[in-house]
């Protein structure tokens, strides 16, 4: 989780929200990335979404059974879909995310009787630095 | 719709589940694709999402507020929330999909409190052709 902190801090110093995310396979992170839905004029490059996007091109598969996901917000419901969908095993997130979530807020996704496949969800892992990285961000906006 | 069902068509000829996108402004389709899961080794590259990361980078905008997304199958959770990120006009979709929908299925996205930006829907668009097409390939698999 220090490595998706450090990924958020990184999008913050880029302009960016500051949501890091980082994907791990037998110990070792093969993909991490902030958000940079700004810098890449692009809706759907939230970390989650990047740092799967690269784990499975570093496996060369679109399936990721054996990896886990750790990520410093609640994933939204495009994040919780592609989470499902590449068969990530374990989902650690920090802060929870009341009004974009989609995992222990909003439409629970992985819960839903159509979803092929839930993760092991923990939440609330370091979720003081990541709450604050962004409540931060977000004073400095207004 | 055509153009979005001749997408569908490529996308069955290389071997991925038949689904096709396009996108519209201005009365042009300034991106069209197909699904490329296999391809690209990428659970995110459904037709939709690449088709809208085309636009967008089409406008250098991660916002489509003039633009409508037509797409030959209704849209999963995935899709349906990138669709809502990237502020669509209209959706335009073919077939209904009870099981993997997230529009006028499962969790209706688009319906939820949380969702910021609901496009205009429009389903049932060349319904027979692109359910079809679907049959048709999940057919031959089994």
């Amino acid at each position: 989780m220090d490595a998706a902190l450090a990924e958020a801090r990184a999008a913050a110093a880029r302009g960016e929200v500051p949501i890091g995310a980082v994907v791990v396979c037998d110990g070792a992170i093969i993909a991490a990335d902030g958000n940079r839905t700004l810098e890449l004029s692009d809706p759907t490059a939230h970390a989650e979404m990047l740092a799967l996007r690269q784990a499975c091109a570093h496996l060369a598969s679109q399936r990721l059974p054996e990896c886990d996901l750790y990520v410093t917000l609640e994933p939204c419901p495009m994040c919780a879909a592609a989470i499902s969908f590449a068969r990530v095993r374990r989902l650690y997130f920090g802060a929870a995310d009341p009004k974009g979530g989609a995992v222990e807020s909003g439409v629970r996704l992985f819960r839903q009787p159509t979803c092929h496949h839930a993760p092991e969800v923990y939440s609330g892992l370091a979720e003081q630095d990541a709450a604050e990285l962004l409540r931060g961000f977000f004073l400095e906006r207004r």
